[in-house]
């Protein structure tokens, strides 16, 4: 076991210019870089990758990735004061704490909506492998990924199990299932219905609010949600004043060819477990209508490597890693403590 | 036990006219009659009732209704000897036998889209009320409903409950689940989408495809679809070449505004089950994603009457009753042989 090789390099001096002065947020900075990829799909391109560092660089090294509508500013730090899509799990006193890791993160590729082509979780793996060349990192400590970063998370340590030393994985496994990527073809068939139109923005608002209803559950649904009334002569639903607010917030800061090539990507999933020995923490969860959870189960039994299973339940679903605090603290806590055999 | 008050008149006699001279088919009727209803959201309206009556007329009434797509035409007979939506369950030799039974059916009042404001599972059950008052069919021995039919025929026995001496409720239950008016809410934003085009066509065809993936499971698209693949640039996905054949045919069938009218009647099903007290067979599937299973475990702990639940197991979902032929050929074979106390 050798921790060193799992730690940022400290000849990338971090920067706090946007600290302001009477700031504690954590050290922290963003950065670009343009990296040659030999795409499976889309062929050589060259592509940008945007990414933030933050924390202690001289700690291990923790990748953090999230679904496709994650991205690079994971908790508020001192480059970016605002709120990170994982603040729950992210921070001081957190489970991966910036006091104790180096994290690291970027935007997906595809995720600015310039790529005309499919692309697949193993090419972001490999543009995963290209950031940490850029950033001298030689070996992950671990790998968090939740939705479609545990697929291309999958996918890193199949392709390039020599830079990451274990895996959490969580609600997102080796393939695509047929159900889930038929409601996303339909989706991406929400988007293609709005393009037709000079107004393309109302197809992504009702392919995120589709997308929506896989990541939740009727549990919650039951919960949250009354009865149907009319209103004005037509029936109107309480869910759809939420899905509303939600579909047009997230149409609002992404692109459609943004939506359109990482929906495409998750249905490219195809990694064979077998090819995988890291160590790997999965998590799944029984609700999760995107994810069964005998897909996680055939994961579990197929992979090589040290493999421990955690099923949750919950009725936020596929959502879980957003929203089941504890559970998910408790799981990342045990996985970046374990002893990882050399 | 009254089984003469659940016959058929015989002063209308049915009419043969369009059976071809070697046809076996049973003898039937089509007809239509304008009736006035007292719609709960239209406000009083003249309604024309397309109807279907076949078998023995001096036989006991079953009223069979089936889904928001389904239709009077339930099985070949001499009126029509086109294949009927429910051939598995009614003709020769089957649980529903027009030889023993005489059989009445509906279009769903909406169903030709000329209705401009929202219809109500009650007003169907006010309208079958209608029918069977210029039928002259006093009560019916059975009402066999599935899925819409189910809601329907719960409100009937609700409202009226003199005018059916069991019920047989497969699928469908005493309100809409909150997430699944959630989604239908969607499939009725996709036909807005479409209508915002020239062509409103492919609004309808995704909106069918959406409510598909809620009738059936993972399970079933497990067996039957594969990976995803890469095809001219896109990402194909198996399932998508069924799903638009399913789509197309159902709009090219279907009235918009019939299907907007029809979904919006399931989200305003609001029955109280302590209300009725007529005899009661629910059958339920576990794997059903519109319809919970807890649903149907709370309504028959509500209803009053002998109440009978049973729980299938089906790779088929909500779409059960169309597929698991002998599981539902039992059901319906035990529950309209019961006896029922007078």
């Amino acid at each position: 076991m050798s921790l060193v090789s799992s730690v940022c390099t400290v000849d990338l001096p971090l920067q706090a210019a946007d600290v302001e002065p009477e700031s504690l947020l954590p050290i922290a900075r963003r950065g670009e870089v343009d990296v040659a990829l030999a795409l499976r799909h889309a062929g050589p391109r060259r592509v940008r990758l945007r990414y933030e560092v933050a924390g202690d660089a001289s700690a291990p090294a923790v990748f953090v990735a999230g679904g496709i509508s994650a991205h690079r500013h994971v908790f508020a730090n001192a480059a970016d004061a605002s709120r990170g899509w994982w603040e729950s799990q992210v921070g001081a006193d957190r489970s991966i704490d910036p006091t104790a890791h180096c994290v690291v993160s970027f935007d997906w590729i595809g995720a600015d909506g310039t790529l005309d082509a499919p692309i697949d979780p193993a090419d972001q793996a490999d543009a995963i492998v290209a950031l940490l060349d850029h950033l001298k990192i030689r070996r992950l400590h671990a790998f968090v990924g939740s939705s479609y970063g545990a697929m291309v998370g999958l996918q890193l340590a199949s392709r390039h199990p020599a830079r990451v030393q274990r895996l959490v994985a969580i609600s997102g496994v080796h393939r695509a299932h047929p159900y889930s990527s038929a409601w996303r073809a339909l989706q991406r068939r929400a988007v293609q219905l709005g393009a037709l139109q000079c107004d393309g923005v109302d197809g992504l608002v009702l392919a995120r609010q589709l997308a929506l209803l896989s990541y939740r559950t009727p549990e919650e649904f039951e919960e949250r949600f009354g009865a149907a009334q009319v209103r004005e002569g037509r029936v109107h639903v309480p869910a759809e004043d939420y899905l509303d607010h939600a579909g047009q917030s997230y149409a609002s800061r992404t692109p459609v060819d943004a939506f359109l090539r990482l929906s495409e990507s998750i249905d490219l999933q195809d990694v064979a477990p077998e090819s995988i020995a890291t160590p790997v923490t999965l998590v799944a969860v029984e609700q999760d209508r995107l994810v069964p959870l005998a897909d996680a189960y055939a994961l579990a039994q197929r992979l090589r490597g040290e493999t421990r299973l955690r099923v949750l339940r919950s009725r936020y679903g596929h959502d879980a890693f957003l929203k089941e605090h504890d559970a998910i603290a408790a799981i990342l806590d045990e996985a970046l403590a374990a002893e990882v055999a050399a």
